[in-house]
């Protein structure tokens, strides 16, 4: 039997943990000043509050971190203060240099590092989502984390690799969503929305749902996305490529972060709230 | 019988040319100090060659400016000079805000400034390319326009609407090529491309095929669209939306303006271009 402990279940995280239970693993989380809404997640997932991440992390062989971005440095120290030697899946949405950085402050805990990057949404059934892995240690996590709906795969290129799949990926899905928005946003405050949805009918025909579907599905996720856009922005950075496309995208989904706890708002809405400034 | 000066045949120059050439309007140019493939060009499209700017000038009802955009305002500056009286219509990408510029230096001159803005392919056959017109005397020079093989579309707002329309349309036709091919440069320098392109081939089935085409059709043009993406940098600017997405497709495509007068360069050879530093 291995102990797997999730931290931490939010959308995704619940989800992972529901997918990787099964007759050889159970999932403990840490249920300690979580919400009421957090505490329905993880059971309904069937994971096993233990209490603390303290808890967590003295029963579990490896704990797996799924969190916003913007958490996962934090959330690794806080594991390796508790001198946890298992095995350190971080499967989150960071740069390969932040992979290595949060392998080197775990590592440093005794833990075992594996870098991981998870594209596909929450798993419920198979072929939806992949949970890239890479890393020594990663064949083993692999096989741990195929038991239900997700697919590991193995990256070959040490620590930083599965990360990088996970940038390259997200830097197209939610980099192009980010700019098809601010197209929007500025032909409407230009005056000129008509005519250029007019143009997209003869010559871009899919862009117009596309825009809408962008709005819609992102709305209010995007305070997570600000994070992930800085983090792929580092990753252009590290390799000599410019960034402004991400922190460009970071300032988009900055603007939507209003949206997190509200009803979907229309597109009308959110290029409004896009361009507060509006030309001379 | 209307005379229209067409400055200058370039490769989308010549074909507008070529398209408002009819029984009631003749079309010159500038033939002097242009290249012999300029004027293989011009002629192959029935245009005249006046001489100097001056004589197109000096013989025109009409001048249409059809150039790069970095060289749109000196070529009003230099039409102003001669005191030119009749429509001057800049068809260029260029942002609003210079598009009044340039209006203001040639009513400035004496002439009647219509702002435009091409859409789609160098016109050969009918129905590929719009030509968007706004401002006063844009309905006039919408009937000129509409000889041939052309399409031209009012736009209401005056001034500077055309140019939001087509701005707004290349934001993002350009500005997403340039992106994915960052996407593919930032795998590659990663050495994730297989991975990232496994993972298209599952979710995203489109996007190699894509990168391979923004490559090749983009990689000899690369030269020409900097000053593009830089005026849509500012068009985004002026009306307070972030300007990085353009500013990093700037980038992206000055790496690529090495391309310019050899033969169409391999994806991978452009990915390597693009990314001259590799991380540590």
């Amino acid at each position: 039997m291995t102990t797997i402990g999730l931290l931490n279940p939010g959308e995704m995280g619940s989800m992972v943990g529901a997918a990787v239970r099964s007759g050889e693993a159970r999932v403990l989380w840490a249920g300690e000043g979580r919400s009421a809404a957090t505490h329905k997640r993880a059971s309904d997932a069937g994971l096993e509050d233990a209490g603390s991440v303290a808890a967590v992390a003295r029963a579990s062989d490896v704990i797996l971190s799924v969190c916003p971005p913007h958490a996962a440095v934090d959330l690794a120290k806080e594991v390796a203060a508790l001198r946890f030697a298992g095995i350190y899946v971080d499967g989150n949405a960071v740069s390969p240099a932040t992979a290595r950085e949060i392998g080197g402050i775990v590592e440093k805990g005794g833990a075992t590092f594996v870098d991981g990057g998870i594209i596909g949404p929450p798993p419920v059934k198979p072929g939806s989502t992949r949970f890239y892995v890479s890393g020594s240690g990663a064949e083993r996590v692999a096989q741990l984390l195929t038991a239900g709906p997700l697919q590991a795969i193995v990256v070959p290129g040490g620590a930083g690799a599965a990360s990088a799949v996970k940038m390259a990926y997200a830097s197209w899905t939610k980099g192009s969503s980010a700019l098809l928005l601010a197209v929007c946003a500025m032909a409407s405050a230009e005056g000129v929305e008509d005519s250029l949805v007019r143009e997209w009918k003869i010559s871009q025909p899919d862009l117009s749902a596309r825009a809408e579907g962008a709005s819609k599905s992102n709305a209010k996720k995007a305070w997570r996305f600000i994070g992930e856009m800085e983090e792929i922005a580092a990753t252009y950075a590290a390799v000599g490529l410019p960034d402004g496309f991400h922190l460009g995208a970071a300032e988009i989904y900055r603007r939507m972060a209003i949206y997190k706890d509200g009803p979907t708002p229309s597109l009308a809405e959110v290029l409004r709230a896009l361009t507060p400034r509006r030309p001379a």
